[in-house]
């Protein structure tokens, strides 16, 4: 029992499953042993560490409060340290078809446990790339949100400034959906009122401008996911990836070890009877006599770093890397313990450090591998990676993001040229706004054609008691700050105000002055413009 | 020479005022010399530090293209380290009106030099209270923004993530028009798309339950501000303090040193002949041994506190303090340098680790010294601080206030209930909605009466050729966001969208739907809705 640090009673599992309520309701959770489950040991993989802890984390307060039924606590890399899942005085954890190979590390058992299907959703964390890498080795998906937004209360640190708390799942749209019930518990961090809720219908994607570590079989599997990606509309551009490899060294070489010191380096010190790995004691203890001041110099390297890195990613969506350079067996981790976790690294420490999310997926096979790749995009970015991993995968790009469970969003609904595929569309995707639909409006309206270029209707309500019609249209969420962004520069004769429903709701949508529509031919009788251009009274 | 460590030729400065050209021409501007200015040595009041920089530090560079002419290089409590002014071996820096009195410091030279005018606006640098401190003491207004909206680059670090840029003038006025053209230059930081564009026009204003050091003068002193505070509208509360003052212990005497050590610690130890002041040298160089896993957990402290300061904020828009607690005399301070220094910092120590902005303003005498008091609010609510500062001062609140130079924002022109004073203005307020004035429509427009309440009009557009009338508004300003979430909330049949106004600009402003309007009574005859209500043909 490699996989599980402790696993509730099958019994009790089965009855929580059987009365669930909620979003999640029958799925069954696993919880990387660093993160709280109220009356369960957390260990962080270190018996000797192990404290009772009397609630849940938020992050599995959030996930219960939707439905999901824990079923246990998984291993993992002692102290969520390590990318390799080697670490642990519990036993190794092995990867899900491969036993002689590892797992990847630190959310070694979560992933594992999702990949076999005893869990549909499992806890991970994340700081050098712990919920990223054990997605890619064992094929499922992984998603590391933007830090601090979910809280990390009840998780024990590993780098306080930089850990997160992931989800991995069988698919991007079930990480979606527990994504979106963990985001609308706690968070340590503010989204911001221009939040990006999407990606735009064909998003730039950078790759790096070169792949360190890869061996040909692994450089032809992300070739192919590059491929797929520019197949599926994406456009592809290559950034130098100098600045993102430079920072990697900083999180495990540099001093910012001294926040794993800090974490639980006293207690190393104090317990030398502990089983402690003496891969992670050295890392950690590491970091007891390094100098403030370095930390300091180490901080201001990075921000260098991030800048640049920041620079190259101006006017581009996402980046793809391969979340994981190669798939290494138990023996070659230790013969070298700690040159095999760093090279695991490769493509994923920066992005903490960087303040990046990311959303790792499953993309093929590198030769008898699973290959994964990771879309990462910039803070608060989340649904923008959600989305063009999704592109990759695939699979329809979900209504609803998880970000907009926390998120402040608006809505506009429109019925002309800002349809999806309109010509003026880009006016809202390029400010992150998210299709969310088709809507019909009461039988309230009339749509008239207006003398514009290109071609707009005005939509216009009905005296009371007048005939109108029911106009078809489509519905998009975007931040306030967006849809004020939009309002500032919308032109005249176009207003946007309250428009009502079919279902009697009032949504904020599109208007117009009342002399300029009447002035047009009316073609409400199209029922939509869509049905007018196609029928060629409109367009 | 105390005040200057170098100054320019007056024939050169006197030829540059003369010609100068932009917002800020004809003003003479001070450099604390921490901070470059192209061409002239800057010393960091140590002149073996000293080094010749090619270019200006941005925030130099922006007051020059505003039209500012460089006046010359002010003395500082050396490294900018201290709130006292006499830290420096290029002498004292003594009060104003009083010479044995210090001046206050670390920016001692640029606050004296517009206490006696031979300056009329001077940057000063903030990391502990230098931005502040000197500004009471020598009875002059010191805004402090928050960290980051304006670029330190070209500034002699202090504690890097902690340093301001600041600004000195003789009122809120300068000060603000001087912080609008710095704005507009390099930021490291951007504003939120929700930035609060100004204070509601009654805003809650907190004080301290208790004023740690005042004597019985300067706590009269004290409640005199605030009472004229709360005499100018603003509603005054209580909060406990505990947790400001506690932050403030850890900026000299924990691990936070280490950021100065990080700046100039390898020079003083390098330099054993070079002349730096002895209790300077004792706080940097304990910056040097210090373990990172101890800044490590003084930012976990830090970010603890700053959370409970911020929620003792809640629902508050300022927290009005004294700036300095008493102004002792050169005597005093050499008495017991740190004691003494450590005292002045009561009130201004926990500001810039709370992330939060002030503006330091004079609030009359305490006994024979002038007093001041700061007005802090979280960041990026600079406006707001700039407002409740105003009102203190009992000067009328401007229509532009300088985080507008650089923080996106839109406007709406408002025609009935959403008119300043008016019954629905504090939907814009609350939305930190800025008064830019009064505006008049082309002679387009038609107002009729809604059937509402609270009582409203709807303003729509003649048709062409027909006649209409020039109808006078109000413009506000605010933030994308503001004007999204406004939009979002906005009932029908209430509609935004372009208006035209007299001079032939389209600006965005208030709609309605045109069978609506077309129902109520005209009163576009009284040219406004507050004429039409003074006839009580409406409201």
């Amino acid at each position: 029992m490699t996989v599980w640090i402790s696993r509730r009673p099958d019994r009790e599992v089965a009855d929580e499953l059987a009365t669930g309520r909620g979003a999640l309701a029958g799925l069954r959770l696993a919880v990387k042993d660093n993160v709280d489950v109220a009356g369960v040991p957390t260990t962080a993989a270190c018996p000797q560490f192990a404290r009772v802890p009397d609630r849940d984390a938020a992050a599995v307060a959030a996930l219960r409060a939707a439905g999901a039924v824990v079923v246990g606590k998984t291993n993992l890399d002692q102290f969520a340290t390590g990318l390799v899942g080697t670490r642990s005085p519990y036993g190794v954890v092995r990867d899900a078809r491969r036993p002689e190979f590892i797992s990847g590390g630190s959310s070694s058992g979560s992933a594992v446990a999702v990949a076999t299907g005893e869990a549909d959703i499992a806890i991970g964390t994340d700081t050098a790339g712990s919920g990223r890498v054990p997605a890619a080795l064992q094929g499922v998906v992984g998603i590391k949100p933007t830090v601090g937004v979910i809280s990390t209360d009840g998780v024990v640190p590993a780098c306080v400034s930089y850990d997160c708390v992931t989800i991995f799942a069988a698919d991007v749209g079930l990480a979606n959906r527990a994504m979106t019930a963990m985001a609308a518990g706690a968070a340590d961090r503010p989204w911001p009122a221009d939040t990006r809720l999407a990606a735009p219908p064909n998003p730039v994607v950078a790759v790096p401008d070169r792949l360190p570590l890869l061996d040909a079989t692994w450089r032809a599997a992300f070739d192919r996911a590059v491929a797929a990606l520019s197949q599926a509309g994406a456009t592809v551009v290559t950034i130098d990836f100098t600045a993102f490899l430079a920072a990697g060294a900083f999180l495990y070489d540099g001093a910012l070890v001294s926040e794993r010191y800090s974490a639980v380096g006293e207690f190393i010190d104090a317990h030398p009877e502990a089983a402690v790995d003496p891969a992670v004691a050295g890392i950690i203890t590491r970091g007891r006599d390094i100098p403030a001041h370095r930390l300091v110099s180490d901080r201001v390297a990075v921000e260098a770093l991030k800048r640049s890195a920041l620079a190259a990613l101006e006017g581009i969506d996402a980046l793809v890397v391969p979340t994981a350079p190669m798939h290494p067996r138990i023996v070659d981790v230790a013969a070298d313990p700690l040159g095999t976790n760093a090279r695991m690294g490769t493509y994923t420490h920066f992005c903490n450090l960087f303040d990046m999310c990311g959303v790792a997926v499953p993309a093929g096979t590198a030769g008898d591998a699973q290959f994964g790749v990771t879309v990462l995009a910039r803070a608060f970015e989340d649904a923008v990676a959600l989305d063009v991993a999704t592109l990759l995968t695939g699979q329809d790009t979900p209504h609803d993001a998880w970000p907009m469970a926390a998120a402040d969003s608006a809505e506009l609904l429109v019925f002309g040229a800002h349809l999806r595929g309109g010509p003026l569309a880009h006016q809202l995707t390029d400010r992150g706004a998210r299709f969310a639909g088709e809507i019909t409006t009461a039988p309230r309206y009339r749509m008239t054609m207006l003398d514009s270029s290109p071609a707009k209707p005005a939509i216009t309500r009905v005296a009371d008691g007048a005939a109108g019609s029911a106009l078809v249209g489509h519905r998009w969420r975007l931040s306030p700050g967006a849809l004020g962004s939009f309002l500032a520069a919308l032109p005249a004769p176009m207003q946007l105000g309250k428009v009502e429903l079919a279902d009697g709701t009032w949504r904020t949508g599109f208007g117009c002055d009342g002399q300029a529509a009447a002035a047009g031919a009316d073609i409400s009788g199209y029922g939509s413009w869509t049905s007018a251009v196609a029928a060629g009274a409109a367009g």
